[in-house]
Formats: structure tokens, C-alpha cells, sequence
């Protein structure tokens, strides 16, 4: 498919949380109608949708139906397993597409890519035993954390070494999965590319935000961020020289170290991205429709920001602040309709708006 | 109830067309899930919302299933019938009440009532007849209008009378129903003051815009309109008075001439309305959100506003606009996800960023 997806166009969600259900309201606003393929029930994403398939990611059968009921297939999530994958991509476009998964699934591909393409990454080792840990060790030196290659987010499967000394203990909170050993690095700040490819290869980036987590989840996002123009518009190429080898097609949010000897690449997530919800409020069009238009084949959007916003993340029991934060007219509530509030579980967001850009 | 509406609450919407389908997606926003009591399948509103009952509003057991299905009930169109409006009432808050309904279901109950508020409006008679006709044209003159009493919108129901000879034939196009002449206003153009009324009484209105009309139907409303200050002062004042009077719980559009000699209020709305679909990439808190937030019982917004928007109607076949509207970035896209495109049918509009408030 090189045309662009027609109004009335079913558009496949993998994966029924919060990013999918934002997805499937800026689908809607364009016109599309939604599938959602998500194991779970009562999901937040299913509340919006046309639709919403619950079944396993081991369940061919189900993959296939569902592949045939939507005309494009995108994800919410980058830990797809490959063999569902196979029989999707089998049937339906997938995108963005198996090159962006392959990398952004396992730490130590995603690092050896970003290094391969000239950009800065924290020291980095595999670490799958004892032995390679005191090795890294040796060599990055500490404080450092271990981290799963695989599955890991909102700070969940990592482990922190002050000292050689954890090292045992951090080995053992692996439970026996390959690992990677990231050396430290004294940054500044961070920020966030939200950076969008269309399927014609069109680049855009919505203005860098920057970022402050609490307990290894994202707290808030703030734009503009500290960064100088000139730093600004090498955050915007890096996003850029990343997408454009993994000819990427949709929204990727790639995580930046800001230091005074340059910025560092920290991550990448082959999707809409929690740093980039300020948008909803900041942009005519916003990553979430950016994303959909890229995967759709509709032109992207230029990232233009109208105005300045504070995303505060609401976790966990911050849901008790709603009904103040219901007051203030400078906040957009953005709330996900998950039944239960569970202690670190996102429930929602605010987009504070801060004043013209 | 005087609570407010918890979130995960169920908010029922009787309608299914875009105005539901805008305010389930704001409902949404806020942890609500909708349910949407509509006749015809695949809605636009069922696209994004929890559930669809489709059923006659002549289906009595089926209201009453709707109405135990949610906490608190509202709409998108005025002309509920009222045998359905006793079974839902009498399980369920309908919110806005009753008296709203009342007035704006009938064009001459509308006009006595706003006259009675000491408000201008264009000099009216009523018409059962040709010989009321006859007595109404010789008081009012022409031009003039010749409406039906009740389920006019649009423009449908309504004929024009540019000499007393035209009036055989505009009584013709009344095919016996109940109507009213109303002489023409030789205005300067028309506003919509976007009110809002919480449960608590709080009143707020959006920045009043300016419409323009095609065949009957909006083709664009412009914020700011062209009214000085004083004037969008008193504006506000009206459509509040109006308000107050009807105990309004929700949002009202409350259409404007702005002539020299004054403000002529021409029509109310006890909905959302479509001069104030500019407000969703206008401002934070958008007329979707602060109806379902009076709805709900929630705080109102300000109505405060952070851009210029001018909103532009996609009617019929304006929708072959749409691919060249997608790659202007200050366009924002609002699609009904309307299977079929019929002349004079609303199938979007397009919010056109402007600059900065």
C-alpha cells in the first residue's frame, strides 16, 4: 500500500492501555474506525475503540482475524513477541516495521545500533553471568545499573551497583535473564525527541521536552526545555538519523542525556511516547494523530507548537489530587479509565498550560 | 445527586451523530465511560464510546434498560420526545432539565420566553393558518420567515417570504404544521455566545464567535468575532440571564445578531453547538468537556481561551478537501467517521489555528 488509508479505514491497535486508547481517539478525529487486540479486559483503549479482539498473543487463530479485519496494524508497546509478529506482518502492513521492534526490543541491539550510527551512548556491557558482570564492572566502572535486556520499563527490571559490592544482589535480581551493565553518566538533564516519519520518508520532530522522573517513572515534561537552539536542532537530527536507518514509519520517542560534552542518546520506544502527552494541548496536531497519520500514509504534521506545557504525570493514589486539579483552568485533564489504582500504575495525566509559545 | 460524578461513572448520551460522538471522546478524557442511546447502527458516536443501544425512542423497555445502565443522562438534540423524557426522568437525572427542553423545542414557547426575559428578538407571530398569515404579514411585513413551530434545524422547515405573494406557497411548505412568521433582521452579522452552567450554578461562557451561513447551514465560525468589548460583555450577560432562568445544568448556544441598535438573540440551543466546535484547539477545557463537566457535577471551566481558531463546516462532498486541508499543519481535523457523504450533511470541520489570544 503507497495510498494513503481512505476515512473509514480500520486502523489495528496492538495492545489496549492508555497509549492505544490515545491513539484511537486521533484516529477517530481523522476518521478511522479502531481494533484493539489486547489480552486484558475492561482495557482503557477498548472504551474508545470500534472495537476491541481479547485474546493471547499465542493465539494464532485470533492474530489472524484480527489482521484481517483492519487494514494497517500499529502497537501501543515494543515487547510484540516475534512470532505473533510473523503471522501479522504475514497479512496486514505492521508498522512502524520489524527493523524498529528488532532494535528497541533488547537493550544491547539498541545500543550497538545507536553506537554504530556515530552517536554518544552510556559505556555499555552484555552482561549474562558472574563472570561477564565483574568483567563490565572492570571496565565501566561504578556506580552502574544492570538492567534486563528484555522487557523492561518504567524503571522495572534494574538493578543499581554504588559498589561492586551489589553485584551479586543486582545479578540475582536479573532471575537469570540475559542483562546489560550501563555505566553512569553525571547528565545535566534529559530530555525527549518525539520525532515522526512519514511513510514518504518526511521528517518532523515536536519540540524537545524535558523530562524529570521520580522512582524510575516519568514524572513530568516541560516545553520548552533548557536546551539552546543549537543543541535543540541536534536533538532533532539525532531522532532523524535514527529513523531514517531504521526506515522508520510513525511517531519514536528517543530519550536524551543532556551534558556538557554533548548529548547522549539514553533510549528509544518505537512508539508514542509519555514525554510527548504535552502535545494534546500544545499542538494542532499531536502525537498521537501524528503517529496515525504516519501509519496511515497521510502526510505528517510539522511539529509546531502553539503553546508552552507542563505534563504532570498522575500516579497511583495522585488520582486523589483530580478534583483540585479540576479547578485550575490552565489544566487538561487527561484520565485513562482504568478501574483499579494500583501503587506506580499510571491513571492519567495533566497538560498545564504555561503560556504562549 | 450533588456529588460529583466519580470517575469510571457511566454518562448515558441520547443521540449518536457527531455533537455525541465529541462529547463521549471529552468524557472519556475525564475517566468517564458513555453509553449511547441511538436508533440508527454504526453512529458516529459508537464509535468511541462503551456502548451502543440502538432502539426507537418509542421503545419503552428499552429506555429503561438504558436509563439502569448509566448514572446521569444528557443529549445532543432537543427534540427528545417527551413520553421518552418521562420513562428516563423517573430513573435517571436528565441533565440539561426539563424546562430547557421545554422552551427550545418550540420556536413560539422559545421566543415568549426570551421576550418575557426583556431580551430583543425579531418581531414574531403565530401561524396555524392562512389566516393568521395574512394577519401576521400585515403586522410584520415582509421579508419575513415563515419556521415550523418545532423539529426545525439546518434551515429545513423554513421557507422565505420575499412578498405576501409568496405566502400560499410557504404555508404549503408548513404541510399543516403548527409555525411562525418571523420578520427578518437586517442584522450586521451573527455570534454565538457558548455558555455554561454548572450544577453548582457557576456560569462561564467561551469568547462569543462569529458565523457565517450557507444555504442555512454554518459554513464557519471566527474567534475573536468583531464585537467590541462592551458588546461581548453584554453578550455573555445574555446568554447567562437566559440560563439563570432555566436552572440550565450544561452548555447552551445562544446564536446572536449584532445589529446597530442592539443584540437580537435569534436562537438557543440546549447543547453543545456547532459555532463551538473552534474551542477544542482553542482552549484547555473545550465545550465538550464543560458540558460533561456540568453534567457531571464537576467544576466548570473559565472558558478562558489561548488561540485564534476559525472553524470551518465540512459539508457533503467537502470532504474531497480533505487530503489538501491534511498538509497545512495549522489545520486541525475533525472527522464524524460518517459512512456515507449526502449533500448538505455535516461530515467535519477543520479548527484553522489563527495565532496566538
Amino acid at each position: 500500500m503507497t495510498e494513503p488509508l481512505p476515512t473509514g479505514a480500520v486502523i489495528g491497535i496492538l495492545g489496549g492501555g492508555q497509549l492505544g486508547r490515545m491513539l484511537s481517539v486521533a484516529a477517530a478525529r481523522l476518521g478511522f474506525k479502531t481494533a484493539i487486540f489486547e489480552p486484558g479486559g475492561d482495557c482503557p483503549a477498548s472504551h474508545v475503540a470500534n472495537f476491541h479482539l481479547q485474546a493471547e498473543y499465542s493465539d494464532t487463530e485470533a492474530l489472524k482475524r484480527f489482521a484481517e479485519s483492519v487494514d494497517v496494524i500499529t502497537y501501543e508497546f515494543e515487547n510484540i513477541p516475534t512470532e505473533a509478529l510473523d503471522v501479522l506482518e504475514a497479512l496486514r502492513p505492521v508498522r512502524p516495521g520489524r527493523k524498529a521492534l528488532k532494535v528497541s526490543q533488547d537493550r544491547l541491539a539498541e545500543k550497538s545500533f545507536i553506537e554504530g550510527l556515530g552517536l554518544s551512548v552510556a559505556p555499555f556491557a552484555a552482561v549474562d553471568d558472574a563472570e561477564d558482570l565483574a568483567e563490565a564492572i572492570e571496565e565501566i566502572g561504578c556506580p552502574a545499573i544492570l538492567k534486563t535486556r528484555r522487557f523492561g520499563y518504567d524503571g522495572k527490571g534494574q538493578a543499581r551497583l554504588k559498589t561492586s559490592t551489589d553485584a551479586t544482589a543486582a545479578l540475582s535480581d536479573m532471575a537469570g535473564a540475559p542483562a546489560i551493565l550501563e555505566g553512569f553518566v553525571d547528565f545535566d538533564y534529559e530530555v525527549s525527541v518525539i520525532g515522526a516519519r512519514g511513510l514518504d520518508g518526511a521528517f518532523a520532530a515536536f519540540t524537545p521536552g524535558e523530562n524529570v522522573h521520580s522512582d524510575g517513572i516519568l514524572d513530568t515534561t516541560t516545553v520548552p526545555s533548557r536546551m539552546s537552539d543549537a543543541t535543540t536542532a541536534e536533538a532533532m537530527e539525532i531522532a532523524q538519523k535514527i529513523m531514517d536507518r531504521l526506515d522508520y514509519v510513525g511517531v519514536m520517542g528517543v530519550e536524551l542525556f543532556v551534558h556538557s560534552e554533548g548529548l547522549i542518546v539514553n533510549e528509544i520506544a518505537p512508539r508514542v511516547h509519555n514525554s510527548g502527552h504535552w502535545t494534546q494541548n500544545g499542538c494542532a496536531i499531536d502525537q498521537f494523530e501524528q503517529h496515525i497519520r504516519a501509519v496511515a500514509g497521510w502526510p505528517i504534521g510539522d511539529g509546531r507548537r502553539h503553546l508552552n506545557v507542563t505534563m504532570i504525570n498522575l500516579i497511583g493514589d495522585d488520582m486523589d489530587r483530580v478534583p483540585l486539579l479540576a479547578t485550575d483552568p490552565n489544566n487538561a485533564l487527561h484520565l485513562y479509565g482504568k478501574a483499579e489504582v494500583k501503587p506506580g500504575r499510571k491513571m492519567g495525566h495533566v497538560n498545564r498550560i504555561t503560556g504562549s509559545a
